[in-house]
């Protein structure tokens, strides 16, 4: 098999046969395809696009260009969650302890932020001493002996989609959905998990800024899912704004304790709820979706939630102290705030720019290697629809570099758009594709 | 600025500008631009096509990455001929010498074969001693004193093309109409000829399959010689059968010598003749392209052509002996002849198949580092319209390998359709695109 002929096949609108989608990622797995050759493939087929069954073949490819645990040593229907990504999304947090304390194994490995999303690692990695790279027999002693273990993915788990995701960042290749359901789906089939819930974000936050875009990738990652024997389930959330009222890393763990204990923010606790009650129904310790929701809010209530997120960080080596003293976390020593420049009602605050701005902050990263600051970020004050004085806070930047201000107050009045009318509410969950 | 933005731009569809034309051609020219950056924007154009603009700048970058030649110290308007390339279109070497013998300079810069079509440069290797790597300086001479030089690609000309081409030849983007015609126009342009005369080939052996197509590449090829200060013009011509009988190196050199000698066969001679005469009325030495036919035969009758080829053979050191006995050329010691497989008239003689089979003998060659053998080939006995006996003879192979010969029968009869009905004939000179 030439690579130049599967190129051309598929720039010309082809489908690939298995074969061909094989040889492509055991190449690229192997480093005997040629980097400007996978290029041009990607490009093609982002272009041109993937069927189904050509994602499927691709994704069961990327799954064997490494290992696919078996966690079957482990009693119970294990269930991870994954979101695409948003600005304020830190609904795993919540989830995890949650699911775990209800009874669901829950066995996450997560990624870091990049552009103006977040990422589950690099929250958790604000919580002083806390381990994310734990090895595979940790994860599962973690999991035996906590119901949860949240880290990052290991070199294990389909490396060849390390390879392509650094390949497609720089290449213009990553707003694909056959390319995002593999990469997505392959690290999750192989982490050994029973059932998936997938968390769609769709708007200007987000990957997708369509519901159609939103619906063709949540239904190209279920039918992957369920192909290869995972039970997965959608659901497509709104990604206008940012989700409850912190972006930034310390910031975010607080607001999940918060949600732990009884007073997060509406939003925020909405979707964790919806989430969290579609994990236990997978995990069959719930019926139905409203027994389910009944259950996440009673772990919240009875304080199960927050003390199996105590015990999460204990056993992966964090401070369990922060829990009850949010002044042992990172924090930054100044403080910005951004107010309404006239009256009225704020009609929105893009999710994307309050992202940029936490970015340019120190919250996030422009590329891989970047570091992060866990102790930046914004607090949002008023929240799309609230009606607003001149001069009340929006948004609160804690920066730590007076250098790095002007231009995050820059974006943050950008995403800002007050008007005369209150603004018509949308709701959050927008559908559910199974 | 960033080559993924770069990529992204034209990825969905945008416009490059004339900066970032510039930046892809210079990084590539440089290498500071990885391949797999430069193979994915590559996959982009073909894709997403570039606007007439966007495919000048681009041969204004190609141009730029070299040195545009400057022949203004040669008398005279310069003038060269570009084909698209097919099987048995050897007009070059009977053009050049017409062209030149009526008082019409040209400085005359091929390529070699690759894939089933031939290449000038291995046409005139074909005669012994002949070399084509002439210095600039060289070239210069041999104008001034033969008044026509053929000679091969100096690394002078375009280096961006030729780090382009090897990239797009194993990347799936050769045949894209804005790159094609900046790769053929930036080394013409550079090369310092004040008019250019085009062959688009377009039929079943032409990289163009149909005319369509072949009016957008002739007009893209026009447009750009224009803007550069190139007087450009072009014919379509078909291509679906080989143009003359030969078809292997020394074959075609003995062909082009018997058009000189004005025993041609009628299809090479008529595409010939159209071309010398736009030369000569492009070069200012016939007002009309009536008086610029008359006096391109009357070059043949007189024999000024065929002297003038011999003159052009002496100066770049082959043995100008050839031009009266043939024998001193390479050639094959086997033949086999490929018959009629029943009575009737031959509809269709494929020239791309035709083609296939010479270079499965040695005549051409599927990698560019590969070598050709000079002497093998095919010689046509029947051309389309021709109504034949069962067991009359179509082609002739002069091989050198028994080992190669089976499978290039087999591409022969393949190229090989009869039928009752004697075919309509097409004229060979499709139209023209001033």
């Amino acid at each position: 098999m030439r690579a130049v002929d599967v190129i051309l096949k598929k720039r010309d609108g082809g489908e690939l046969s298995r074969a061909e989608v094989q040889f492509f990622v055991s190449g690229v797995t192997a480093g005997t395809l040629p980097d400007y050759q996978a290029s041009a493939l990607l490009m093609a087929i982002l272009l041109r696009g993937m069927t189904m069954e050509e994602t499927a073949w691709l994704t069961d490819a990327m799954v064997d260009s490494g290992r696919r645990l078996d966690l079957s040593s482990i009693p119970g229907i294990k269930v991870d969650k994954h979101s695409t990504g948003g600005v304020g999304d830190k609904t795993s947090l919540v989830l995890a302890p949650l699911a775990a304390a209800c009874g669901v194994p829950v066995p996450m490995m997560s990624g870091r932020g990049l552009g103006h999303t977040g990422g589950t690692l690099d929250k958790l990695e604000a919580i002083p001493g806390f381990r994310v790279n734990l090895s595979l027999a940790e994860m599962k002693a973690a999991l035996e002996q906590v119901g949860c273990a949240m880290i990052g993915q290991t070199k294990e788990i389909a490396p060849a989609d390390k390879k392509l995701y650094a390949l497609r960042d720089v290449t213009g290749t990553v707003e694909s959905i056959p390319l995002i359901s593999a990469s997505i789906m392959s690290k999750k089939i192989a982490e050994g998990i029973d059932a998936l819930v997938l968390d769609v974000k769709t708007g200007s936050g987000a990957f997708m800024k369509t519901e159609a875009d939103s619906r063709r990738l949540a239904e190209s990652l279920v039918s992957i899912g369920t192909a290869s024997g995972v039970k997965t389930e959608a659901i497509i959330t709104r990604m206008d704004a940012p989700l409850g009222c912190a972006v930034g890393n310390a910031l975010e763990v607080i607001e999940c304790l918060e949600v732990l204990k009884g007073r997060g923010p509406a939003d925020l606790v909405e979707v964790s709820v919806a989430l969290t009650s579609r994990m236990l129904v997978l995990g069959r310790v719930a019926g139905t979706l409203a027994e389910g929701q009944a259950r996440a809010r009673a772990a919240i209530a009875s304080g199960i939630g927050v003390e199996r997120f105590r015990r999460i960080v204990e056993h992966q080596g964090g401070d369990p102290r922060i829990v009850d003293d949010y002044h042992l976390l990172p924090s930054a020593p100044e403080r910005h705030i951004v107010a309404a420049p006239r009256a009225g009602f704020l009609l929105r605050l893009d999710a994307e720019l309050v992202g940029r701005a936490s970015v340019w902050l120190g919250a996030g990263r422009d590329r891989v290697e970047d570091a992060v600051d866990p102790g930046v970020g914004i607090m949002v004050a008023a929240k799309p629809g609230d009606e607003l004085a001149a001069g009340d806070p929006i948004l609160e930047l804690h920066y730590r570099e007076p250098g790095r201000r002007d231009q995050a107050i820059a974006l943050a009045l950008a995403a800002i758009e007050m008007g005369d009318q209150r603004p018509v509410a949308a709701s959050l969950i927008m559908e559910e594709v199974l």
